[in-house]
């Protein structure tokens, strides 16, 4: 079974100009692997229309999903929301739903639903929602486009929320050897085992620990016996610098 | 003086599939930020030839510099050199200089310079080399693009080599000021501070401190006058829920 594809798109000035680093990339690229979607691409946009509607429309185009973190608060420059509408050519109001779930929070919590704070129920014609158990204000799916928050928290909730539902292939799994050798050493006989197992993606990682060159070799694929068998090849291949 | 643009890409599956994060891009942009050069976009892609060549063209394309991060190293999945020739249409070989260097390397190293480290002297044509003083396999710089290791600390040192011979602008500074209310409170307000000062880049950043619902504003430009004077404004509009 062959792997769907996934683009995340990262909205927001703060990333660019490296006030922040962002959490959230990594941290998706972690759980798609598990759910055995493959993630294809990342970019990460400024808080611009343009900018965001482009990249919308190519990658959600291109790949069987995308998530999109960022610009889904309150303020003048959160959005997103607008811009998926226009990327998918669809209205945006304030829904009843999202509405009531936020004016039932604020209540709650003293505060008052004021404009700025309604904004954060403008969903999409069409969308369904997200849910957000840390701050409320929902995310939405809409077609194969997944809108979350860019707080690393609130992320990670909608995550959770959206990945159950996905179709994912076989998870993606890894073995690693660790080799005595320098990447320089090592690149020729790796070439000739990419070809031996042409659907195995191998990666080599150098290294230098206590004065010795080395280097990690990753071996990814959906086939556990595949890996293993490539693995045992490396071994064979590397006699004493493979190391265990 | 308006500020020349830039991207970053960063080639590598190991990235997107969540094995290693990446620090490059939030080093760039810190760099970038304080040199006067403002990073518009970001992207990942994968060790895949279409992939980083359509994302050199476009990129270097649209804005005034592009730089790479990653698969410049001696193994077969190493292509960045290759499809950044293709890229721009230039013919790809070992070069005498870029050979050399890594010659004498690894001659005092008592390593073979065997056929995969030679793949690293690999220069499209017309190209100038980038410094590497940590591991000497170079980067190199063509037209408006900066083809750089994806090791962290290479990285750095090749930023260093090429930054200053770049014209920036008057550099980004930000002030930030600190406002005891939730970002759903200072937005409305914030809106109207935005078309006062169309230039200024205004961000919020909302925070839970002690039970506390606080937002930090904070305000970007080149013009340290018109900062200051945004700032004042302000924090007039907040009075006492301007901290400090």
């Amino acid at each position: 079974m062959s792997q769907p594809s996934a683009a995340i798109l990262i909205i927001g000035d703060e990333i660019l100009s490296g006030r922040t680093r962002d959490a959230n990339m990594h941290y998706l690229a972690g759980q798609l692997t598990e759910a055995g979607i493959a993630l294809k691409e990342a970019r990460v946009v400024s808080d611009d229309e343009t900018a965001i509607v482009d990249a919308v429309k190519t990658l959600s185009s291109r790949y069987d999903y995308l998530f999109t973190s960022g610009g889904i608060g309150p303020t003048h420059d959160d959005i997103t929301a607008d811009c998926i509408a226009k990327a998918f050519d669809r209205t945006i109001d304030v829904r009843a739903d999202a509405r009531d779930l936020l004016a039932a929070y604020y209540e709650k919590e003293g505060k008052e639903f004021n404009e700025a704070r309604q904004r954060m129920a403008r969903i999409p014609e069409g969308a369904t929602l997200i849910d957000n158990p840390v701050s409320v204000a929902p995310g939405f799916t809409l077609e194969n486009t997944h809108v979350m928050a860019g707080v690393p928290s609130v992320f990670r909730a909608m995550v959770a929320s959206v990945l159950p539902g996905l179709t994912g292939g076989a998870p993606l799994q890894s073995v690693t050897q660790k080799l005595l050798k320098g990447e320089g050493d090592v690149a020729a006989p790796l070439s000739q085992l990419a070809q031996d197992y042409p659907t195995l993606s191998i990666g080599s990682y150098p290294f230098q620990q206590d004065g010795i060159y080395g280097t990690n070799i990753v071996l990814r694929g959906t086939d556990s016996k595949m890996l293993t068998d490539a693995k045992r090849k490396l071994k064979e291949i590397f006699g004493d610098a493979a190391h265990e």
